[in-house]
C-alpha cells in the first residue's frame, strides 16, 4: 500500500481531497435499464417535426454510451452530427409493477442531470433512433445524486438549461414536460418491472443543435453544460474519437 | 447444508439430475446489452409494410424481458397483442469496437434461440418499438449455449422455423439474413463497444402473427416452438399475467 493512501485510510471519514483532482463516474455506473423518453415537451416535438405526442417514445440506451461529469463526450470518427439534449434524471430506488400514478413518486430514489448526446445521422438512419443514441461515451450523467427529499416532487417546476461554450441554447422548465415523471412511472409499469437503480431520462426542451439553421454540432474543444436548478452542473468537455 | 446437497456435492462431475426437473434460465441471465435487429429478412420487412432496408433497424431489450426455456412467456394484461418471433442469438465472447467485417466473426462465443414476444399494440403506440419489446418475460432465450466452433461460420445456413401449438408459422434460413451477423458486428462496432456477454438477437423471418389475417395472437394454454438447425428447440408454454 503506498503511503498516500494509508494517510487518506487513516484520516477516515475526515479525509479530504481537492475537488479539481475528482474522477467523476456516471452517477449509476452500470443501471440495469437506461429508459430514455424522447419528444417530452411539446416545443421539442415541434421543432423536429412531430406531433404532439399521446404516448412517450421510449428507447434504451446502454452503459457504454455514459460519461460522468467533467470527463469528456466523445465526438464520433463515424460523424459529425454530435448534438446536445438536456435532460432530467429520476433514478428508481424500488422495485415497482403496475404502480399507480398517485404512488410513484415512492418509487424515485433521486434525481441528477443528464446529457442524451445523439448522433442525429445515426438517430435518422432508420426509423428506430437507439443506435444514434448508444454511442460510447456520449450521454454525460452527473455530477451528482441528489435525493429526492431535496428536490420537489417529481422534480417539476425547475428550470433546465443547456449552454454551448457558454451560449444558452436550451432554457425550459420542467414543469413544461408533456409526460412528468409520475406519470412516466405509471406508463412505464403497465409493462416492466422497475428495479433499483434504474435511470429514467425524461426528455428534452426545444432548442437541440439540429433544429438550429444552420445546425450547430457538437466539435472537438467545445464545453457543454446542462444546468437544473438546484442540481448543479453538469459540464463536459468535447473530444475527438482516437483512431485506434 | 442439507443432506441432499452434500450427496450432490461429493459426487462432484458424475453427479447427474433428471432433465424434467431443471430450471431453465435465460443463457445469459443479465447481458450488459440485448441488441436486437428488426427488419433484417425482407420478406418479413415486406410483410409490416417497410422497404428493403440499407441499414438495419437497431433496438434494445432489458433483461426484464427475458425467460428461459420452458418457462412461460407471459401475455399482459396490457395488451393481447402477444406475437412471437424466431430469432437466432449470437453471444459477443470479447470486447471490441471498430471490428472489421472479416475479423467480426472471431468476436463471437456461440449461439442460441430466442423468441423476441412482442406485444404489438405497444410497439406501435409511436415510431420507437422498444416498449412493445420489453414487457416482463416476453423473451424466450435458450435452450443452450452453443459455442461457435459447432456451428457454421456466422450460423450462416440453418433452417428456422417457430411453431405454434405445433403449427409451422415461421420456416427460413438464416441465409436470408439482409444483414447476416459479420456485417452486424462491423455496423455495431462502428458505434459502440461490444463486450463479452451482449447477446445479438439476430432478427425473424416473415410469418409473425400480425401479419396473418386475422392476426393470430398467442394466449393463454399456448405453446411456441423455436427450432434452429443443430441448435435444438426453445419452447414456452403462455400464461397470462396475473393481477397483483
Amino acid at each position: 500500500m503506498e503511503q498516500a493512501e494509508k494517510s487518506a485510510e487513516s484520516a477516515g471519514a475526515d479525509a479530504r481531497v481537492p475537488y479539481e483532482g475528482l474522477h467523476f463516474l456516471p452517477v449509476i455506473p452500470n443501471p440495469s435499464k437506461i429508459i430514455c423518453l424522447g419528444l417530452n415537451y411539446a416545443a421539442h416535438a415541434a421543432e423536429g417535426g412531430h406531433d404532439r405526442p399521446t404516448y412517450p417514445s421510449i428507447f434504451m440506451r446502454g452503459a457504454n454510451s455514459l460519461t460522468g461529469h467533467l470527463q469528456p463526450i466523445i465526438r464520433p470518427l463515424a460523424s459529425e452530427q454530435l448534438d446536445y439534449e438536456a435532460e432530467m434524471v429520476a433514478v428508481v430506488g424500488k422495485t415497482g409493477r403496475h404502480v399507480k400514478e398517485a404512488d410513484a413518486l415512492d418509487m424515485i430514489a433521486g434525481y441528477s442531470i443528464f446529457n442524451e448526446g445523439s448522433v442525429r445521422e445515426f438517430q435518422r438512419k432508420t426509423s428506430q433512433w437507439s443506435i444514434g443514441k448508444n454511442f460510447d461515451q456520449t450521454g454525460g450523467f452527473g455530477p451528482d445524486f441528489i435525493t429526492a427529499d431535496e428536490m420537489p416532487p417529481g422534480g417539476a417546476g425547475l428550470r433546465i438549461q443547456s449552454r454551448l461554450n457558454g451560449e444558452i441554447m436550451q432554457d425550459d422548465n420542467t414543469d413544461n414536460m408533456l409526460f412528468p415523471v409520475a406519470e412516466t412511472i405509471a406508463i412505464l409499469t403497465e409493462c416492466l418491472t422497475l428495479q433499483p437503480g434504474d435511470v429514467i431520462v425524461t426528455g428534452t426542451p426545444s432548442g437541440v443543435g439540429h433544429a438550429h439553421t444552420p445546425p450547430v454540432w457538437m466539435k472537438d474543444g467545445d464545453v457543454c453544460e446542462i444546468e437544473i436548478e438546484g442540481m448543479g452542473v453538469l459540464r463536459n468537455p468535447i473530444k475527438d474519437e482516437v483512431p485506434i
